[in-house]
């Protein structure tokens, strides 16, 4: 499994699923989606992991484990337009964890819950003979007509990320703001051809948005927005920014980021290129040699 | 934590937390209940992990594996009287395991997902730097006239066991069968008062059920289906069975047992006991004493 990206490995398993006519979308993007063709709302479905000693330190404080572990799951159901509904949250400690941990982990759980409006449902906990493991399932819902694929993009299409990108290990990744908010200002007033969060960082995840949509990519990579105090090569493979990476018409760009300024002035909202047409040449980080993955 | 029970565990995170008013039933039973309070149908939803070293060896087929993990929240959804629809799978794995243990891993959780009609709609991968780790989140539906929980059981009540006890670690809790189509069977024709599956063992799951009802409860131990080899101690307290518990109105137990053997000649059902008023004594086997707790 050492010489496989974490794409092949996920598509050779996927490719032989087989999925009832109610599924829309299964493996493959943030989430899937669950629904007939012609409902006006379709349910979103994403589980994601956290790991000790791969995502979290066993130093950390808990409560930050615990939000970390939820706001990543919520940041995948902005990604796609929708917000999240309820949650299922899965444990699994060493027998010697004391109660106060476990106590500390539901306490930033329940505040990320709070926070975006998720309930969380049922809480398994399980005995671990080796690290934590703290596993969210998420579902949400979203208005079909404002559902957003990673293949939605078309060649000529304006490329934005939220936020800054880079640095996360010291600190972000525990404490971001998934852009759910956004997200839905996003899909309601201008709705993107193609969007994704940036989970395993810029040069790893935009050639995932670009293929999917069937293109190539110019990424002017002086435009990046970086954490302060980070290089480009970090903005691009740090992973672990849970921005959100878009893409709309060319011709809406313009207004887009006017409205942009005036809804979200704190946060920023960058131009960082293109899609293109993908018999051209794209200018692309290789994702093997840059980005995150865990199995790299 | 290794003072407390995995029961007081869960009861003690999750007193606080706060749910939708569409959520029915929040973490305490087999599954979560979301849906109004008069939609036909409701949504059920579960989550649960089998760890290395704990529900499986590093030497266990790996397609056993899959089964298991997927059977195991299909067993809970049945347990409610439901049917499974939706699938998420989280898989972490050390860097070294080979690609071949996962597409095992996938064969058995493919022929689970075939044979009980549910679509595997995500599948994350994440590196474990321990043992492996497989979640299942399971969504699936219920009418809400046939939703069985646990709380339903009335004094009087006849108490049913399917299959026979015991002996799970020979084999069995690897390749049981989820007791799917006999719940869709009872909710349909002979609606049970209260119902869950057995997976940490009787004497650990009757007097939850019992509890859950407001009620004690009288146990012919002498009655305990057994497998085959089995004492009478190992069919009360070595778990992982995957049968249905369950009750019935006393004047309806003689016309489903009639009908349980025309329609499951090959599959016991078998009286144990019954549901008492809570202020008589129950002739329980002790919670601690017995019983397979993770937290134990």
């Amino acid at each position: 499994m050492i010489d496989l990206g974490e794409d092949a490995v996920v598509a050779a398993i996927t490719r032989k699923l087989r999925i009832a006519p109610d599924v829309q979308l299964g493996a493959g993007d943030d989430c899937a989606i669950v629904g007939g063709p012609r409902d006006r709302t379709w349910r979103l479905l994403k589980a994601d992991v956290v790991v000790e000693g791969v995502h979290f330190l066993g130093t950390t404080d808990a409560s930050r484990v615990g939000w970390k572990a939820l706001c990543r799951a919520i940041s995948d159901i902005a990604a796609m337009g929708g917000r999240p509904e309820h949650a299922l949250i899965t444990v699994a400690l060493a027998s010697k964890t004391p109660m106060a941990w476990l106590e500390e982990l539901y306490r930033g759980l329940r505040r990320a819950a709070d926070r975006f409006g998720v309930s969380i449902v049922g809480g398994e906990t399980s005995r671990s003979p080796g690290p934590a493991f703290i596993n969210v399932a998420l579902s949400g819902r979203v208005e079909r007509k404002q559902c957003v694929r990673r293949s939605g993009g078309l060649p000529g299409d304006a490329l934005y990320v939220t936020g800054r990108l880079g640095g996360s290990l010291s600190g972000k990744h525990l404490d971001f703001t998934p852009r759910l908010a956004e997200s839905t200002w996003l899909v309601t007033d201008h709705l993107p051809h193609a969007m994704m969060d940036i989970s395993d960082g810029l040069a790893a995840d935009l050639p995932r948005l670009a293929s999917a949509s069937g293109c190539g990519f110019e990424l002017d990579e002086i435009s990046i927005p970086r954490t302060p105090g980070c290089t480009t090569a970090q903005a691009l493979s740090d992973g672990e920014d849970f921005e959100l990476l878009f893409t709309v018409a060319p011709n809406s760009a313009a207004s887009l980021e006017r409205a942009w300024k005036r809804k979200f002035p704190r946060l920023p909202l960058t131009r960082i290129g293109s899609l293109i047409a993908k018999t051209q040449r794209s200018a692309s980080p290789s994702k093997r040699t840059h980005g995150h993955d865990h199995f790299a």
